[in-house]
């Protein structure tokens, strides 16, 4: 089992990771007031694991009650949130019980944030169930439902007590999802960390083959350059800018074909090529790295070129990216694998340029 | 004008107490991050003092859009709640937008709670225009909706910038509101200060006569008091419990009534006269102190019995109250004029008597 301490607001937390942990309760107990707690998974995840996380904390004479929500990004919003209210309530939980998100990242945002609002907080476990989640959500305390007029527009800051990633559970996670994860786990050594991209280079078959120290230490090191880099902005000015490598590419793709049709991940990945195509052409990167990323997002089982969506449908919507500032577009880009900067001060011709030999021709497939 | 600054949390803000400061738009302006706002109101505040406080903040070229919720705690619900995050998305208020919520208890607390979760939170002011606002909102961060199973059970702690307390809106307040707020001001007294509470029987005609100077400190002692004793206990698990003297018995008023017959300022004038008279049964209060306390509710136009609900069915009430701990009553009781402690080791015997010597006898009125 690694562990990583993670110092965020006004208290530390850990995250374990590793083989079984769901099987573990000792590791959750020190981290419950009272021995009652509330269990939030979904429809997809709670027939898997739930009774896999209970047993062990029932024999320890914890109190469960728990919650299946509808599967899918859909069911993020108030109407949802709601049911885990009726629960918390109907069970009588108090402000001394302690919920426990069991599953991916829509789970994840939505529990995290019953917790923030629940008789104005209780305390929070979050145990992710998707690569993404372990990798992303452990660290940042982000919690959110999404409006009608906007994704995660309603939400609380929520550090929790405890994150405990076991790996055994990606052994259910549809392939696609799994690359998915692996495209933030290769962004995180883009960002940061040449020496963690080489790691994934030499050790990307062992992941995608769920070999656990692989996957644990993969894990690990991408919560540990999340953390810092969080560290460094908690309140998101400047540095944190940056974990949005390929990010305004990506929601570029994502909204252009209408959510849903590509994953998160699949976007980040052939935004991150756009970002490094641009970074070359400034003369910023060389033709080996951009064909270094590039091999290494095919070998994740990854997309590296968007779709043919033209470039003046690209641009049109990395306009209304919601990074946008003051009229300006923002990009986050590379002065050599392991060194992401924020710039705000590039031709559009190039960005054009960059996108185009990033997408898939017109007609093409 | 009279100035407290409140250190809770990670932030201190003052609070301004002043006759017409609503037409002030400088003592705003320094804690606006942008100069765009979003104020939230009610549709019996709004038509009085909206235009009050937009025309000078117009005037200094800040970017003004409102809400007017309908009035009423029936309201303080997630469908109101979610219509401020519609207009708040609708004006593409961003997050360093500044919320106001000029209002009461409901429109502070759903104002609050959606400047607490909008964007994972944005600035708030609060421009409270009861005196009950004035005296307990200003103080605590609390905010939150109701939710069918429980009052104020979805919120968040969010700590206000600013707070403008403007005497000058209690000119419309109703008489009856006015002394629900008085019962809270006489409530600090008894609390903690000994010395208050004999101003205030100096002073509770000046008060009811809107006599600006008396109100701007009544209103300023009582905000000190409570941020004194909520800064001792930030969490809520020992000295806050004595803010709720005369609750218990209060609430049980209030609920055994049916919600909205009593005011809760009233529930806890009466309720106070229990446990006075508790504390008297005890020994802890004398005769004459008791009839002081008595007599200051009845000039604050208070009532000082509670309804004839029968003993039986007071106890009960209480047994109910969220304030129970481990099946034990708790009691905010007096040693004294300002002198608050908590006790749960009460016979039971002599708590019926408190409560049937200080109803309102069976078929009485």
């Amino acid at each position: 089992m690694h562990t990583l301490k993670v110092a965020l607001g006004a208290r530390a937390y850990p995250i374990h990771i590793g083989h079984g942990l769901l099987e573990r309760p000792d590791l959750i107990l020190p981290h419950l007031r009272t021995r009652k707690v509330a269990v939030v998974t979904n429809d997809v995840v709670g027939p898997l694991y739930l009774e896999r996380l209970c047993a062990g904390l029932r024999r320890e004479k914890v109190e469960i009650v728990s919650l299946l929500l509808p599967d899918g990004e859909a069911h993020k919003e108030w109407g949802t949130l709601n049911r885990i209210f009726d629960m918390l309530l109907r069970e009588r939980c108090e402000r001394a019980t302690t919920l426990i998100a069991l599953g991916g990242g829509v789970v994840g945002d939505m529990g995290g944030f019953a917790a923030a609002s629940y008789q104005r907080g209780i305390a929070f476990i979050q145990v992710p169930t998707t690569l993404l989640a372990q990798v992303d959500s452990s660290v940042g305390g982000k919690t959110a439902i999404n409006h009608p007029l906007g994704k995660n527009m309603i939400g609380a800051f929520h550090q929790p007590r405890l994150v405990l990633a076991d790996t055994a559970t990606l052994a259910t996670l549809p392939a696609r999802e799994f690359s998915a994860g692996l495209a933030e786990i290769i962004k995180y050594g883009l960002i940061r960390d040449a020496g963690f991209f080489a790691w994934l280079e030499q050790h990307i078959d062992a992941l995608r083959a769920l070999e656990p120290g692989a996957l644990a230490w993969a894990i690990e090191r991408s919560c540990h350059l999340k953390a810092d880099i969080v560290a460094a902005d908690e309140t998101e000015q400047g540095e944190r800018a940056l974990l949005n490598l390929g990010h305004t590419f990506g929601h570029a793709i994502e909204t252009g074909l209408g959510y849903g049709q590509w994953l998160h991940g699949e976007g980040v990945a052939a935004g991150t090529m756009m970002a490094a195509e641009l970074s070359r052409r400034l003369g910023w990167l060389g033709d080996e790295e951009v064909a270094r990323i590039e091999r290494l997002f095919e070998r994740a089982g990854l997309p590296v070129r968007g779709p043919a969506l033209g470039v003046p449908r690209y641009l049109a919507l990395m306009a209304h990216d919601k990074k946008v500032e003051a009229g300006k577009l923002r990009f986050v880009l590379l002065r050599g694998l392991g060194r992401a900067v924020v710039t705000a001060d590039v031709d559009i011709a190039a960005v054009g340029a960059a996108i185009e030999a990033r997408c898939v021709a017109e007609g093409g497939t």
